[in-house]
């Protein structure tokens, strides 16, 4: 979202110390277990206060439902749900809006605050930087295949408690340390979001292709042929500037255009900070983080994977 | 909306200062005109703000669009329209979020600002105030019977011109006086939204239908046997609280119970300021404006039409 820069949240100053960050997502069920969906949804939401290192305050339900169709209770688990991951955050739900539906919707309008001198950015990422991702990729696929029935239960049980993880402990560590730019990861793919911070930068993003945290099973499903609807565009988008500098089957790359419904953080930190870094993220709980890659003077390509 | 209040917003106290006013609301078209229904969309979701005595600062598009069915640019022009009314409240538009839906719905969600010592409730009317509606109703019904082609291009037109009409004026002028409790008349019918203040102040609203402002020719479409899909249910919220002390054909009752999109603002005022009010509010532009009542002890109803 963001209607002049590709930011992830709209940010005004409203005094010399505090900058509102606002943002609104909704999206559809990914999964069919409504209080999962609503902390899908919320995490989702929240998550583009945190990737410009905000603190969510308020929330706002957004919520389309057909009321004569599905039971008003799935509704209301949709909305502890979403509550759960709110107050998880440490903000308040300070109202919403239901709207009828054909099918449900849901997300929230999140207002956060940050200092005005501290807003990270997807942009600002300095060659030399190393790159952080503090969530695994593969949840577009997997979601897609588990329709199929093609997904271990572990497998998607791992899934879905990764992505109602909030990225508060992320944002919260990685403010400790230099964040020279950041993003989160959702619909666009980790090459979608990271081409907008290269842009954005004036950078190339060379990435590891085998240091990418990935969801288990995920890179199965795309060998299996399942893919998802937004691949095919989310390739699209950045291919014109993207090299694989390893021969790869095509079914191979496709991780990194994979959609991330309340996907992980991509930081952008300077190399002295970036191990410490990492160390400080594993203590505060966000395992699957990893260091994928580094920014690079740009070479014509925004984006590299090596 | 409101969760835990029958207030029109959340609002949080961020600072001893500032308090933020939160809203989102969204709406799918009483009217074919695209810019239009994003002027009306926007300021009706705008009007949250002004009903709880803030200043809107930021607002994100909420859309849904059937993007294979409808051409992209109707949602540009819906959304110019909308971007009108933004400016026009000296707000920012900070993103948004546009989803596919079956039908084209739009709203706002709105971050404003209030002094939280100036925090307007719907509740807080004091036996002898003054009621000031700042805007005529009967849009609700006009809306129905100009689907039948019923209503005259000259009151179709006042119409739309009065519901894109923003409440700001109306508040900033309300401001300069003593506001008891103020709320905006919305789908609940006026008898909707003057329940909740009467309930919550603990006071009867004695209104004289003679003197509630009207929408030309909304009263001969109910008598004519226009209704509208929510009269029903909103005379049925407040029927038990109610009294009709003069005899009236149903059909004249009809307008209390009208669901108002961008409606007016209902203020209570002390009496002593009641006619300063309403002048400054002619002074300033907002001419159809008028006192429609008075709040006193609670006798029993909580909403008697006279």
């Amino acid at each position: 979202m963001g209607t002049e820069t590709s930011d992830d949240a709209g940010v005004y100053r409203l005094t010399d110390e505090i900058a509102l960050v606002l943002t609104a997502d909704f999206i559809t069920p990914p999964v069919d277990d409504p209080y999962v969906f609503g902390q899908v949804a919320a995490a989702n939401a929240l998550s583009d206060v945190y990737a410009m290192g905000g603190r969510p305050v308020t929330a706002l339900n957004l919520a389309g439902f057909p009321s004569d169709q599905l039971p008003l209770e799935m509704l209301a688990q949709i909305m502890a749900g979403a509550l759960d991951k709110v107050h998880e955050a440490g903000a308040v739900l300070a109202g919403g809006h239901t709207t009828e539906d054909e099918e449900p919707k849901f997300g929230l309008s999140v207002t956060g605050v940050v200092h005005p001198q501290k807003i990270w950015r997807n942009v600002g990422a300095q060659p030399g930087d190393r790159l952080i991702l503090t969530k695994p990729l593969g949840s577009g696929v997997l979601f897609n295949a588990n329709r199929k029935g093609w997904v271990s239960e572990a497998a998607m049980q791992a899934c879905l408690r990764i992505i109602t993880v909030l990225n508060r402990k992320a944002a919260e560590t990685l403010a400790g340390f230099s964040v020279h730019a950041c993003t989160d990861v959702t619909g666009f793919g980790l090459s979608g979001h990271a081409f907008g911070m290269a842009k954005g930068s004036g950078v190339t993003l060379a990435m590891d292709l085998e240091a990418l945290p990935v969801l288990d099973e995920a890179l199965a499903m795309y060998q299996r042929g399942v893919t998802t609807g937004v691949n095919a565009s989310n390739r699209e988008l950045v291919q014109d500037h993207l090299r694989f500098e390893r021969e790869l089957p095509v079914w191979r790359q496709e991780i990194v255009f994979d959609p991330q419904t309340s996907g992980g953080l991509l930081a952008a930190v300077p190399a002295a900070e970036a191990e410490a870094a990492l160390a400080a993220l594993h203590d505060a709980g966000v395992t699957h983080a990893r260091i994928v890659g580094e920014a690079l003077a740009h070479d014509g390509a925004c984006l590299v994977y090596r």
